[in-house]
């Protein structure tokens, strides 16, 4: 990691920003050289601006693919390009009537310490009715993501059996306590010990199983799951997958929202051919995107927060603090090292 | 192929049934040897009952899957059982008051020239309105498999690109048709430059390629199909469903109603594995079974003999005389040997 230091001024009015740009793109597993520490100078504000200072960074796993220059369904970031990211913070100068200093927003301004922004894609944030970094993680685009794969995509049914992968993840860990609420059976495939027993013990998964020690992920599954699998919300891909498909039930719905197992893959693996699975069970394989539930946002937020407020959902975040330390914490998350959400937090 | 013969007894009344028999499980391509012909006593009729005289016999690439000592979604055929098919037959003797001689059914009655029946299962047919034959085809089971999985598992919209493979088959050639009704543009896979020719000239397609010629099939493809593929209709898979994933449009919907290039391998083979392709997409691959539609048959048979009255359907068989024929007409099947619907025409 490099620093580059194109200017500075002196407090107290902050006229330096500092932003991570894309050195280079990552082969295999980004390493902390791949990104540069930018300063560049904060200019003063239009008419209609507001100054927003970073408080939460969220880190997530899609941010590996913005990093290929592949484009996918996103832009790729380019080299010497601010890295994208879910951001909260605090406006501390405005001069736009809809914005006041002292306000909480979450956007998505990514990987700096302040931002200027005209107030599109903000929503202001309260922080008397969750704290503000839910919504980077159980409030926001994780949640959405839970919500959204498994109730449209999966759609279980009471009774049903789910598994999820990643399952102690921002996203896999919610996905397993709305599959609980929905009366399925749940079971977890994680990467440690300490997270089985936290999926099993205090987020009411009905089994779980680390993939790291297991040897046999097909045997694993049909022990854990006597009546197969009618949902799996796969987060990982990769040979769990694979064990997956010949577990599957009639008439199953595989949600198909992250790989994060072949993201750092130089390049792909093959696998057995899935054609045929889906074809003899019925079964349905369905990729998404959360973004294309934005329209329903507002409805999945309202239930998530009246989960929580009911003691039905909990969730942990993983907060790595210092805005110097993102590159690490995306790595992080890349190699399994969070619980629930990750984020940076910035002093 | 052996002939067993059991019992003989002289006309005029049928008192013998010949049948063929699963002889042995085979590996890779069926061959001859792998059935036997075997005659029977046919007992008299009980009350109830109606003998049956089987007129067609449909071939289809399903019945590979039967001969594998496996259960998917049937169960499979075994040693010294019967073969299962699809048949169209006269009755020509009832002891069943709904049931009177000289009538026409369609049923599942097997590989057999006589079959003793107590009417379950069979439907009537009436000469006049289709050739019975038909039943077998475009109003029968293959009917129905283009007409629900196209519309029910691809719903295609107007404009939109659907490729099919299996195009000049029993399944797509109907496939191909039912989009170019629903005003779809239609591009078919077919394995030989007459089926091309066929399918462009006589169905309506917008194009079609020979796969046993192309070099590249991801190059043709997106050659055939400027826009993209929004539907996929594969009753193929292998190695043109793996091209087929490079370019599909995001929302893309693939019905997987066949496999018949991986039927005949020893082991399976490994291809790219599909889910980050479906992922970045946000596309749904689902496979279906015909029988998944049954209670909506009435509904699309009526459908398909308006649109084939009305010239918009047409359909071709490719007719195999001669009961003997059939392990001859199931093994040309799975080679590709026929133009739309196979089947064997008993003397």
């Amino acid at each position: 990691m490099r620093f580059i230091m194109t200017a500075t001024t002196a407090k107290p009015h902050p006229s330096t920003n500092r932003k991570f740009v894309l050195a280079a793109r990552p082969v295999g597993m980004p390493k902390e050289s791949d990104f540069d520490l930018v300063s560049e100078p904060l200019p003063p504000l239009q008419d209609g601006q507001i100054l927003l200072r970073t408080q939460y960074l969220s880190v997530d796993p899609y941010m590996r693919g913005r990093m290929t220059g592949v484009r996918t369904y996103a832009d790729p970031v380019d080299i010497g390009q601010l890295m994208v990211g879910g951001t909260v913070g605090e406006v501390i100068e405005s001069r736009n009537p809809d914005f006041r200093p002292g306000q909480i927003v979450v956007g998505f301004w990514g990987w700096q310490e302040f931002a200027i922004s005209d107030g599109d894609g903000l929503r202001l944030l309260d922080p008397k009715l969750a704290p503000v970094s839910t919504a980077l993680g159980v409030l926001g685009m994780p949640g959405m993501t839970a919500y959204f794969g498994l109730l449209e995509i999966c759609q279980p049914r009471s009774g049903e059996t789910v598994v999820v992968s990643g399952a102690a993840g921002a996203v896999g860990s919610l996905v397993g306590q709305i599959a609980r609420i929905k009366d399925c059976e749940v079971v977890g495939v994680t990467g440690s010990d300490e997270k089985v027993a936290w999926l099993i013990g205090e987020l009411g998964f009905s089994a779980a199983f680390n993939y790291k020690t297991a040897t046999d992920y097909g045997a694993r599954l049909q022990d854990l799951c006597p009546n197969g699998v009618d949902c799996y919300f796969d987060n990982v891909g990769g040979a769990l997958s694979d064990a997956m498909l010949s577990v599957i039930n009639t008439k199953a719905r595989i949600a198909i929202c992250g790989q994060i197992s072949q993201y750092n893959l130089a390049k792909p693996e093959p696998g057995p051919r899935v054609f045929r699975y889906l074809l003899t069970k019925s079964a349905r394989a369905e990729g998404f995107l959360v973004y294309n539930f934005a329209q329903r946002f507002s409805e999945g937020i309202a239930q998530m927060a009246k989960w929580m407020k009911e003691g039905k959902i909990k969730y942990r975040e993983t907060i790595v603090e210092g805005f110097e330390s993102a590159p690490r914490a995306l790595i992080g998350i890349l190699s399994g090292h969070n619980t629930g959400k990750m984020l940076v937090k910035f002093n």
